[in-house]
């Protein structure tokens, strides 16, 4: 087993790039192909609007094409940026950590739900959903009304992912939920904890799948 | 009644740009809005590729940005490319030819067939007919397969459109189709009497909805 | 642009229809099409039993057959009563308020939700949305549980329609709504403004609609 | 057991309410319910528009009201039509052929097939289908285009409907059709014999599902 | 009319078995078929975990192989286990309580909700629903959260299946319940009288379709 | 990294089993975890009938229970038999191959195509698609009508994969298609140049991800 797996965090937080390389490091073994996590330096530092969504694409298209000695992609925010372009574009895998994520989630439950950050990206998400075509698997969706740049607070933030996900398995139905977040992959293991149901950190999905389709090659 | 509709054509083709013109006159009146049919002139001669959808959006956005006097937009390519970040950034209505020609598609028929221009699209249609939630009521998408540039001979283009809506009529049981293109208006009225079923041209799908926003003023 | 818009009013309230009049009132102009709004004398005063609805039906009929100058019609009740038969009868375009004010609904947010009169017209509508395919994009729908025939005191309707609105925004995550009955349009801005979310006047919805066909002329 | 089991054929045709009498005559017992079959004398001889469907449902209504004494009632049109108006005003069970063909489909293959008369029915089927929300379990509608008052020389009519239920086998993916048109029943096992998969006859299965609720007082 | 109904209950509870022929008497007549009720003496006490629905399974076909003088069957048990091989290996109709409960109440709402007895069985009925491909009708699923082996209590379960009940038709919009267990059917008739909408019991829901088919001989 | 993984080959076919061993072999790497195939010596030979899936799910059930130093488990046979069970059973994650090869194929294409064996599977697939709730991407299911015992004519078995996928792709609209049985993957790399579209090997999908969740421990 040899080759390149990139991770393409698209916005130019530091701090996140980090969180994902943390979140990856399970994956990385001295048998298989080199995972290297980079991040857009000229991305929003935040990705919130659909205009921040359409304005890394360009980025992710240019990063994609400069790295061609990569076996796969990933673009690690849950947006999916580009994905449809940058598998046009790459001609070898990519995956975007909003589909995979919601994939795993398929194997891990009857109904999920999704813990977004922002009250405002949920109605991307449900387009996003109607593109996969999953909405009959589909519990609900609930911010837990952080701002990104604002996440640091780690109690702060886990105390509203644990409530949000409370409310999704007990308000809304879900069996499983997703963190519809890149680089929170710190807080999984203590969620699924609390919540008693499974939880699934999106990046580490993205990059499992992508590691296994490099294993075997197409 | 006042105010001023901006129709923008996110491709560079003057002949296009001109087709949509024609397409939006009958929509004109003296105690009306102006409809104003701009190009890109940065844009593609034809947005083939998601790659192309994707390259166009930071252009129309900032289309909409400088065009700040106009009272509701519509985006004239299929793909709605950055429909939604422009209804973000526009803080007025803004209308996607795909969603209106759709739209209007489920008026007049129980299902609705797409006349596409080229295969390599209907992947792209699918995901936006997804986002939608509408595919209990899609009969099929069949592509002529004339590429955009090569759309000149009226004879050969028409002659496609009529079989390939014959074949969504006959084989796929849509009872109304929609022109999956931008500027081909001139031949709406011919194909509709040739396959004796409705046909939707969504550009005057969508600027028709557009006027009648304006005049309600919501 | 010439021609008449017929919009007819099912049921026989002299106040509705002039409800309905006001509503279309800013669609019309010195250029344009005619806009009528006439009532069904023998129609019942309120439409609410599913036995209303099927009644007034031959009456629609019978008025489409008299109105043969019309360039287009509305059927302004939010059960569209005979709406499909009315297509097959008036050989031009017919529109009904409830489907016009789903489709535009649909243009406005991810998710609609609707803000009917009686509980006991809900399972109605839902047939209707299973009609329309569009179950996917559907929130809720809530009675402000107040009879038509008692409509009349302002400001008890106008609280109940913000309260239903603020239930189905926050409870069950409409990003848009829908008035689910004819002839209240005065109550939309300041709905939509006290909501905070666009609200679709279905009246309003389809007549833009059907000027816009009627300019097209298919 | 005992009470009585109202079938109504809502067209005029002394013959097709003859072939429903010979329908349902398996149901009936010494011990059971009495199952009455009349048809309405005012309605038309078959029923093919939408106009059709909706001038005989006040002729059912007035019907249902009329024979307080059934138990239960069973619209015999492939229309249902007047279905939920007539539930309403009955207080008692009331039964719809389309409907229960379909529901018993659903139990006898993965996906149904409908054999229809007309062409022109096909629209009206599909927004009956999305109305019971099965469109997952549809595999085809396909007419066999013989008019309903043409239906008289059984040979031909035979030979359509075994060839369009071979088409809806072979080229659709049924495993199971339903015969979408009343009065037919004769046709059903030699159709079943020919095609090699289950035959609904719709009326059939209305009339036995009116009879186990009667059974069951509910 | 002659034949024989095989009611199978999977399970091997006396008691349960009593309540299921309780269920089917009112089915029972002089002239018809004779409807047999059996228990699994093999089988578990109760059906709770997804092992004792497969477990089950080789039991059943068993016992369909064993009575191959019925003239159709019945498994009474909402999970429906070993519904399709038990068709595959009967050769003639294998009514399924799930199914044919779902089924029923299709005709008697527009959205139907499920009262289950434990909170574990709800991703199971989920799975079971998209087979049905009914999620458009589907309104919720509740548990009352007693053990099957601790359903002794008559007031306690009846006092939860209100409850669960009501809170299906006011939270989740259900204007139909389904009762997803066998045996319990002398709480129908109360808890629709207490609920005022249509509570269906699924073996007699199965039964009495059953004793239709066999009259029909198809 | 450490642990193992067992792949259950449901049937007790020893050439299919070395077939999904061959097919798992580029997962397997010094580093990580052994992977086990094996079959169930009291399987039957192949898996057709649905009686054949029931009659399996006891045994897997056996061997998941037996094994209990495995970190996950794939069960190798496209019908999942025992699935829901067996990760009841297990505590931890079971993969089935029909699951994960749907999943992996969404990555793919917008819709997907089932390459079956024989065309008595179909119904059960259909009723699998149901189950997962991604019939909206679903493109159609063909089988190439060979005995699971007369696969070995390898030219033959090609032959007919390709004109299945050809048809799958041409004439039902897909863009992906996913091999329907396990033991085949030796055909993969050829049917996917023949055909020009990605072809998923339903056992390497399930034992990539079954792999990428051991290293990621959840």
């Amino acid at each position: 087993m040899n080759g390149r797996l990139l991770v393409i965090n698209p916005n130019s937080s530091i701090k996140v790039t980090q969180g994902i390389d943390r979140a990856v490091a399970p994956l990385r073994s001295a048998a298989g192909p080199v995972i290297d996590v980079v991040r857009l330096e000229d991305g929003p530092v935040g990705i919130e609007t659909q205009e921040d969504v359409e304005r890394v694409v360009p980025l992710i298209l240019q990063r994609v094409r400069e790295t061609n000695d990569a076996a796969a992609y990933v673009i690690a925010c849950f947006s999916d940026p580009g994905l449809h372009a940058a598998r046009e574009v790459a001609g070898r895998p990519v995956f975007g950590i909003a589909e995979c994520g919601v994939l795993t989630a398929l194997m891990l439950g009857a109904r999920f739900g999704l813990i977004s950050i922002l009250q405002t990206v949920i109605a991307r998400h449900r387009r996003f959903l109607g593109t996969m075509g999953v909405n009959d698997r589909f519990a609900g969706d609930r911010a837990i009304g952080v701002k990104v740049t604002e996440l640091a607070d780690e109690n702060v933030t886990f105390a509203r992912m644990a409530a949000v996900g409370a409310a999704l398995r007990d308000e809304d139905g879900a069996d499983v939920v997703v963190m519809a977040c890149a680089g929170m992959a710190d807080y999984r293991a203590r969620l699924a904890d609390t919540l008693g149901i499974p939880v699934v950190e999106p990046t580490q999905a993205a990059a499992a799948m992508a590691m296994g389709r490099i294993a075997l090659g197409w």
